[in-house]
Parts: structure tokens; sequence; C-alpha cells
């Protein structure tokens, strides 16, 4: 008998387990691989809260918010769990190549200025002075000194130590396969290793999570989108910021190591790495950065992000289960994300209204294929 | 439209989809991850129709049938696929350490007479004889000449492959999510990737299959049975034929591997190796062969065999939704029984009366937790 | 104390090996790592006997006769190792996709006719017909129906493993530290497990054979060529032959598998594989097999190929050292000649006089790096 | 021209390069394979400065005084690489099964408390309750609190990163094949991959050193000491001490991971892991600490200690060859005296006399084999 079973071990689910682990909850995660294999695995690890910044999204002050979360949570979850997460906070560079590009990102830059946050405007020059690995043709660059990144795999994982080591349960290799209710009131689940009770389910399953919802009343619009990433490492560092163009991102790891990627492929679940998607990659990288050349290779990979109709994620509870909750759909932005939708799934949880934004009446009831 | 979807790509399900291709439908294979990737790949590959003797089984004629397809399969895999399966007729030696163990040897050589099945009888001495690298403690030998092996994970695919070669299709990292019915008959499948139409569809997701079919009125009694092995390799072969105690087995395997298996843990679908599995095979590998101490470590792996109350497999139609088939619950004979299982399910769909001794009739109403 | 002391265990070593031991002489192969680890493994396979055609080239007829005695030895191999060495004779389709390519290939026909080997001139539209799945833009091509491919590691697994059930013994991680000599004459090696004695040592260690010589009377001119490679899978058989463009070749292997390779870096001894060497070779793939963009990746990796001031390799005695003899710089060619290479350095040894073209008398002297 | 050349990139080579280029010297690494990837890499990263203490050894002081190093390199080195070495002071706990240990264990506690280092004895039912999974067959423990452990493979990166961004160059997949000398000074070396200058040469090469020196006037006496090793990981972590027995030790790693190590195999190269020292570590683990049988199978490997006749390092000068220098022989202490013999080898260039109990004057002269 649990306070709340958590369904799905990402990212999401280890920082709510973690928030709510915090709060004296007795918690489970339910997770039908292992801790942090999937999406939460294969991201860059990416904190673009001012780079996802669109002037009207309600997805912009809560990417802020999270995004100031996290230094103060890499030190605990460094002495909780004596994972260090890898916190950079060295900046994102989004560079223009074409003359359309840089108008795009002038208009990027601009509200950023409305929005108030730290961003500056570079001209190819300066983006070259910066960076100077990066090719001649840059016509312009927005460089955001206050995002950043994490090691999003040693993020995850320091999350759900920490929830344990605070007395949160883990089962993995464990699937949900339905629901149990009571008048309308959620009571468990059964599993493909029993039942377990708990008068609070919290859904954070990802690309996963429509298997579970489409048996209830409540059917979602969430959909997987394939990213394929691929990995080079060196005994320097070719660069210092994450660079993002339109057609690739780098993000320099500790050690010498730099992620490229990604690609997006819509309703895909393979999980393999087609040629093609590698190929446009390393095109797009050797193009941006010439020197990657001589970059050793290491391997390739790739994830499905969550994504729904508009793009925003849903936290709320079921409208007809009471104690059924869902928090996923948060696309590339899961790793940004998941330290305030902790916070605020346990808030929600202990009564605090929900944001309507993030509900389920805006979701579209159109059929979708995972 | 296909005549025919086969829910599954493991050993099963790739022999189905090979006669059936022979024989010109038109057939789809549809799996949630990659071909072979699961109990298929796990197996050591042993082909114990004789091993698995016993006096009453209906499985026992089944094994020796099949069994004795493997040297013409062989040849036709290898034609159509490049792909040599490495079969080795080198028969099967299960030995005794103990009195006890040596009585239940001796009645199993008993009934290996009674059956008409060449059978040796081996003293101490003559096991040493035979393999000189067993320890000296052994009471008792039964040689099967007959018996032999395959490699699994090359068996799998080079049916699949033949398949497709015959003109088959296959579509991997697809879940397929319910059946579809018309008038109580299959019409097909709604899956991850949209909806495929036949009016037949054949299940052979091994230990997986429960799921599927939990959701129509023929729950099943299917449930996994978690296996351990490891694998070494030396530059000489220190046995030659597959050696099997009450405690583990070796399998010889070209190029000087040996596959070690294998632990046996019901309804468990951890796909983790626990120290205390691995251990416990090593304890006993060394103590049957003292010098494997000297081969070189490989790698270790688990998979995940379809087990049933009675440890018969299920062929048979749905009794309510015509079209609709299972092959599944092969337990540790599904690379043995793979021939003759695709075979006769092809008689099967064709009008055979099926066999009732894997009917549903018998399958047991308990519920039961993969 | 051995009759024969062979340094190196890769395809060469190995397979003199093989001879010798058929011959009853016994044989010890010393191998710094493990056996066929380094360019036997990178090895795509090819056996380009007459791809590889030179109007005056000595190795023109080795390459001819070391062709011919693959399908004997395959068989002798399986039967001896029990492994399969996958030799497919499904031809090598050489072709031409520009104008200046079309005449180079025109003048290799020319000569293929001269020297009266079976070869066919292909127009654009009978290459699309042989190979449907390689792009328009081909100009000609030329096929040589009796070249063909084996598996590389199997090979060179498959020539040890008989040696050793003929009697051979291999030690591996072990280095050939200095040659023992008294009066000219060789008496056996020091080592990093010891000292062994033999009046015959053979150095079969390929780009690695200079550092043992340089130290003796004869430097070599022996260097090593860095080749990068990767490996793509798929459920079905894009081309059929092994298609060699002037730059790339795709080797179609077993069960769905293409090997690509293969980058050309003189006097370089790094493992690793650079990121401009796999993504050139990716862009000539794509650009020959668009289809294969739908492939799975699998991995990358480099070889070094043993490479001489004139291509030829060295198959002689030490000119003042009796006893010690050399059969190294096969180039890209060593597993195609590594059957006569076997047979002929057993033939030397056993008084046979050796062919001048392959001897110490045409080395150049200048300083060469490895 | 470089100021110094250092042979061999481990985490000795690197610690010294990292010294030197704080002092604005131009330094070259030369490494035969990629940097760190030898014993650097399999170790478990113990700092046991007061679990090695022997009354008389000179080793003692320079190990207290390498440990105390660490809290500041580790920040030093997180700002310059970006990398965490996971220095951890959780203490080692060396414990007693037998009563025989335990006598000996007393012996070294008394020692432990003439050093006047921090040290305490726990009886069984103390070492119980300090770490709760250990088994109820302990007599008694010796819990150093100061002793700790970083992450082996990390450190060294982090040191060769940092040298790298003070201005140091990395010269990877490159044998050193000899010294080159003028009038008895060293003035650089021939490699692999051409000839590199330099007045002062520091070989760093571990149980690789012999080669190298034995060319010159002084053969060495280092040798290999090979040490096996696994890993598992689990969720949860069952120990927090380094734990210490007389047959194997356990370091808990960040993430929940476990190190169980090291078997001692001299003059032994082989970089394999036989069955034989994979089992016996596994049974002393998991009588250790039995609760381990269910933590999740990882990876095995090798790697190889550099062993004197002595057991103690050296750090000298060549006797007759002016400017060429030693830091090999470190044994099992490597990763804990990297931080020391960087500093001090640094000042012995710069002039301060050598410690004599690390000279060459002590070495043996007896023929040793690697």
């Amino acid at each position: 008998m649990y306070d709340v079973i958590i369904v799905g071990g990402g990212v999401i689910g280890s920082s709510i387990a973690f928030q709510l682990s915090k709060r004296d909850y007795q918690v489970l995660i339910i997770e039908k691989d292992e801790i942090g294999q999937k999406a939460s695995r294969a991201a860059a690890g990416m904190l673009g809260a001012q780079n996802e910044l669109k002037s009207d999204s309600p997805l912009s002050s809560l990417s802020l918010q999270s995004r100031a979360m996290f230094p103060a949570l890499a030190e605990e979850l460094k002495s909780l769990s004596g994972i260090d997460i890898e916190l950079l906070q060295s900046g994102i560079l989004r560079i223009a190549q074409t003359k359309s590009e840089s108008t795009r990102l002038k208009q990027a830059f601009a509200h950023q200025q409305e929005s108030g946050e730290e961003a500056l405007w570079l001209s190819g020059e300066q983006v070259k002075e910066k960076e100077p690995a990066i090719n001649n043709a840059i016509t312009g660059g927005l460089y955001m000194a206050n995002d950043g990144q994490v090691n999003a795999p040693l993020f995850t994982k320091a999350l759900a130590q920490s929830a344990v080591s605070l007395g949160a349960d883990i089962l993995e290799y464990t699937e949900v396969q339905e629901f149990l209710t009571e008048n309308n009131h959620i009571t468990g689940v059964n599993t493909t290793n029993g039942t377990f009770l708990a008068d609070t389910v919290i859904t954070a399953g990802g690309a996963w999570s429509n298997w579970l919802w489409e048996k209830t009343s409540v059917p979602l619009d969430l959909y997987p989108v394939k990213g394929e990433c691929f990995s080079i490492r060196g005994n320097e560092h070719l660069i210092t910021s994450s660079i993002f163009s339109e057609s690739c991102y780098l993000v320099p790891k500790a050690g010498g190591r730099v992620i490229v990627g990604a690609t997006q492929r819509p309703h895909n679940m393979d999980q393999s790495v087609p040629l093609e998607g590698l190929h446009s990659l390393m095109t797009s990288a050797l193009q941006l950065v010439p020197e990657l050349k001589h970059a050793k290779w290491e391997t390739a990979w790739s994830g499905h992000r969550p994504q729904t109709a508009d793009s925003l994620p849903y936290m709320d509870e079921h409208p007809e289960i009471q104690g059924l909750w869902l928090a996923s759909g948060h696309f590339r932005n899961g790793i940004l994300l998941a330290p305030l939708t902790g916070l605020l799934m346990a808030d929600y949880i202990e009564g605090k209204p929900v944001d309507k934004a993030f509900g389920f009446q805006r979701r579209t009831h159109k059929e979708v294929h995972l």
C-alpha cells in the first residue's frame, strides 16, 4: 500500500518521485524497462529555456522557472546520490547561416528583449570570436548566456537515486496493464508483477502514456517524435557553448565529447538509427564546425519525445477518475521542465489548483497512432 | 491487405511465415522489437528431442518429427538466405553426478529404450573417455547421438530472411494493440503503426501473447520463465557434445565458444542478469568441466521462455473468433519445435484438423501474471 | 621446442599454421593480441582476384590461383572447425559513374579479355537490371562473376581453429621482443611470456612486422594503410553482388548486412574512426544505392593493411639469418591471398625455391615510419 | 620541439603533464593507445593511503601526502576540464572474517595508532551497525575514515584534459620505438609517427616501461600484475564505504554501481578475463555481502599493475642518459600516488634532489619477463 504510484521511471516520473519523497509520501515508481533508459537517456540535456521562448506560450515562464531551479537542485542531488549531473551554464548560441534564418533569428532576438531575458545579438564576426571553430558562412548569432545543459542520463539517475535515498521504491521490468478503480476513484494498478494499491496514481510514461489512457474515457493525443543522435570525442574542446542551428545542434560534454542531434520523425516508434538520419546530421555538423572531421566516432542512438497536438505538456487529473494524474507531453524539453514539473505535480496532489493551460479540455479528439 | 498476419517475429512466428510463404500466402510479420531479439536470441539452440522425451507426453513424437526436419531445412535456409544455421548433430550427453541423479537418469534411459530411440548408457569411465574434460565425479551418462544443436539467433534470422525472400513483409518496432473483428471473425489488427487487414491472424508472441489475448474471451495461462545464460570462448574445443546436468548445460558452439545455461525463474520479466544466477551457473559449469576455468569471459544475457500450466504449447484457433490463431507456449523447446510448428500451423490454416492435445480446452482458468 | 614458430595470428599466419599442421609440423602461433583481431577482422572479405588484375603484375596469377582454392578450403575448414566461412561466389560488379571512370573501366575490361578471364561489360541499363537498387547515374559496369567474398573474421578464426585441431598451439597476448640466433641461424624468440625455441620462425605480423625486422640487418619498407569501414543491416537484400566504385565498395553479407568501405590513410596507426572518413563513405554509399538510407546503423571500425613500396607482398627468407622468414605486405588482398600464401610458405620451408618477385632484393632502403 | 616529452598517457603521465603545464612547460604526451585506457581505466579508484600503511615503508608518508592533495585537485580539475572525478571521502573499512585475519588486522590497527593516523577498531557488531549489508561472520573491522575513492577513468581523463587546456599536446596511437641521445644526453624519441625532439623525456608507461628501457644500459625489474574486476549495479546503495577483505574489495560508485576486485596474476599480460578469476571474485563478494545477489550484472575487465621487486615505484633519472626519466612501478596505488608523483617529478626536473628510496640503485638485476 503506497501513497503514490508513479507509472514511468523517466526524468519526469523520477522528478515527481523525488519531490513527493521530500514531502514524506511513500512512493513507488513502476518502470517497464529500467530507470531512465528511453527518451531521458537519449536527450542531449540542453536547458534551452530562452531558446524555446515563444511570445505567447504558457510554457515560457515555466521554462525559465524550471531552469532557475537547476543550480540548487544539482547540489542537492550530488549530496543525496553522489551523482554530479554535469550542470554547465555555458549558454546556448543559436546561429543563422542564410538571410532567411537571420531574419527568423532577429525576430527571436526581438522577443528575447521584450521578455526582458538576457540575450546578445552577435554578428558573423562576433560569432567567430566567441566560437572560432564555427565555419565562416555565419550571418549572425543569438547568444543566451543563461541557458545551459546537464548530462541527461545522469540527471535522471540522480533524481531516482535521491528519491530512493529518501524512501521511494522502484520496480523495474514491470508493465502496468490496467488501472483499478472504485466509484470513479483510482485504487491501484494491475501489473505484470501483480497488483499494487494506492489512491493516487501518476502516469509519467511519455510517449507510452497513450496506451494506458486509451482504455479510460479520456483518450489522449500524445504521439512520439523520434530523434536520432550521435556522439564523437576528442582530447580538446572545439566548442564551449551549445550551438543550435536550424539543421542540427552540437552540445559539448565533459571530457571532449560532443553530442550531435537531432532528427524529428513524428509517429515513429522504431528504435533503430537509419543511415539517412545519421548522414544528414553528420553533413550539417561538419558544415557547421569543419574541424569536427578529426573527432573520433563514438556511437549513435535514438529516442522518442512525447509530443502533443498543441506542443504543450499535460499536467492534470483525470476528469472522471479521481486520483489518476497525467504528467506527459514535454516533447523535447523534458529535461529542462522536469524540476518544475516535479514540484507542480506535488503541489497539485496536495490541492493546489492545476493550471488549465496544461489541462485536458484542450486535447484534440482525433485518433492518434503512436 | 494480407492473407495472414503473424504477430511476433520470434522463431515460431518466423517459421510459420516461412512455411506459409512457401505456399504462396501473402504474409506480414508484425514484431514489437526486432526479429528474433527475445527468447529466440537467448536460446542455446539445443535440439533435445530425446533429452525431453517423457513417456506419456504428446510432445515426444512432435519433438522427434521436428528434429528430423533440420538437416533438409538447414540446406534450404542456406540457399534462400545465405545463412548457415550451424546445425551440429553431435549428440547430447546427459550426466549424473549423484546416486539419485543416476537413478533418475537410468529411468530416462529405460524410457529411451521403450521408445525405440537410439540411446547409449555410459559408465563414469565411458563418460570420461567420450568427454575427457568432464570431472571425475560422474556416476554415469546417457548419450543421445541423434540430438544436436543449431545457432538459435541465426536460425531465427534465416527463417525470417527466407520468408522475406519468398515475398513476406516484416514490420518491426510495431506493437499490436487490439484485434479487429466482425461477426466473430478476425478482420485485422490495430497497431502503433496503423491498421492492417487480414482474415487470418496468428499470435506467436511467446510469453507476450497473454496481453493480447486477455482482451478476448479466452484468457490464457501462459507465463514467462526467465533464464540466464553466459558464454565463454577459447581456441580449442574442450567438449564436443552438448552436456546436460541437473544444474546446468554446456553447449559447444563454432569457434570455441561455449554457452552455459540456464536458470529458471517463473513469472519474471526482468531482463537484467542478477549476480546470483550468474554465479550459480559458473559454479556448476566449473564443477562439471574444471578446465573451463581458463576460458575467456564473453558475455551474459537473459531470455523469457513461454510456459503453460501443463507444459504443452498451444496451437489452436480461438473458439469464438474465427481466423484468430495462437502458436505459443513452447517453453524451452521453441527452437526444436519451430520447424514442425510452422508446418502444422500452415496445415491447420488450410483446414487440417488441429491436435486437441494442444488446444484451448485444456487451459486452466486461474489468473496468471506475466 | 617447436618445428615452426609463426609470429602473428592474422589470416596469413593462421593460413600458414594450417598448411604446416596438415604436413605434421609442430607449430606455435604467437599473437600479441588475440587471433584475427586486427586487419583480418576489419576486412570486408572480398575475393577480388580479377578486380585486382593488373596487366603486368606478378600478383595476378597468384590471386587467381588463391581464389580457386576457396571452395575446397571452405569445405575442409567447416569439417575441421565447424565454422562456415560464408563463401559467396556472387561476383563483383565494378561500376563507373563518370566518363573518365568509364574509360578506365573499359581499359580494365580490355585487360580482363586479354587475360582470358570471364568478365562481362554492362551498359548503364544492364547494371540497373542486374542490381535495381543502384542509382541511375551509372555509365557502365564490369561484372566479374567468378570473384566473390567470405566472412573475413570467421575465415581467420576457422584457419586458426583448424590448425589447433591438427595439433598447433596458440599463445595470445604475447609480444615477440627479439629473435634469437646462433651462427646466423634462427634458434627461437624472446617474448613477454618467456623464450620459445624453433629453427624456423615465420614473421606474419602485417604492418607490425617492421618493428621486429628493423633490429635485423634487413630493414623493411612495410607501412600501414589505415582503412575505415561501417556496416548496416536490413531484413532484405538490396544488392546481391559486391559493388565496387572508385569512391567506396558495398559488400552484401548473410542476414541482410552490408559492409561499406574503405578509406585509405597511409602511415597511420590510429585505431579510431574519424567523423570525416565515416561521413565520406556514407555519402558515397547513399549516392550509389539510395535505398540504403532506410538501412539500420550497426557499427564502424578501422583496420591497418600492410602495404609495401611496390604494392607486392614479401614471401622470402632473411638473406643473413637462416630459418627466419617473412610473409607480410599483402595490402588489401590478405584474405584473397591467404590460402595460396599458406601453401607457398609451407613449400618454401620444405625447400621449394622462392619466387624472386616477392623477395627482399626489391625492397627500397628509405626510412619508413609505421 | 617540446620542453618535455612524456611517454605514456596513463594516470601517472597525465598527472606529470598537468603539473608541468601549470609551470608553463611545453609538454607532449605520447600514448600508444588512447589516454587512460589500460591500468588507469581498470582501477577501482580506492585512495587507500592508510590501508596501505606499512610501518617502515617510505611509501607511507607519500601516500598520506598524495591523499591530502585530492580535495583541492578535484576542484581544480572540475574547473579546468568540466569533469567531476567523483571524489568520495567515505572511508575504507577493512574487515576480518577469521581469527588469523583478525590478528593481522589488529596489527595493522596498532600500526595506524603509532602512525598517529585516525583509525577506528570495530567489533563484529559495530561493523554490522556501520554496514548492515555485510554478513554476520565478521570478527572485526578497521575503519579508516580519511581514506576514500575517485572514479579512476574520469580522474585520468580530467588530468589529461586539464593539461591540454593549459597547452599540452597529446599524440595517441603512437609507439615510441627508441630514445635519441647525443653525448649521453636525451634529445628526443623515434616513434611510429616520426621523430620528436626534447631534452627531457619522462617514461611513464607502467608495466610497458621495461621494453623501452631494456635497450638502455639500465634494465628494469618492472613486471605486470594482472588484475580482474567486475561491476554490478542496483537502484540503492547496499554499502557506503569501500570494503576491503583479504579475498576481495567492494567499492561503491555513484549511481548504485559497485566495483568488485581484484585478482593478482604476476607476469601476465593477457587482457582477457578467465572464468576462474571472475568466479572466485563473485564467490568472495557474495559471501561478504549476500544481498549483492540481486544486483544486476554489468561487465568484467582486466588491467595490469606495474610492480617492482621491492614494491616501490621508480622516480629517478637515468644514471647514464641525462634528461631521461622514469616514473613507473606504482603497482596498485597509481591513482592514489598520481597527484604527488606529478608534483615530485616536476620538482625533480627543476633540480630538486630525487628521493633515493625511489631510485635505480635498488633495482634487482635478474632477468624479468613482462
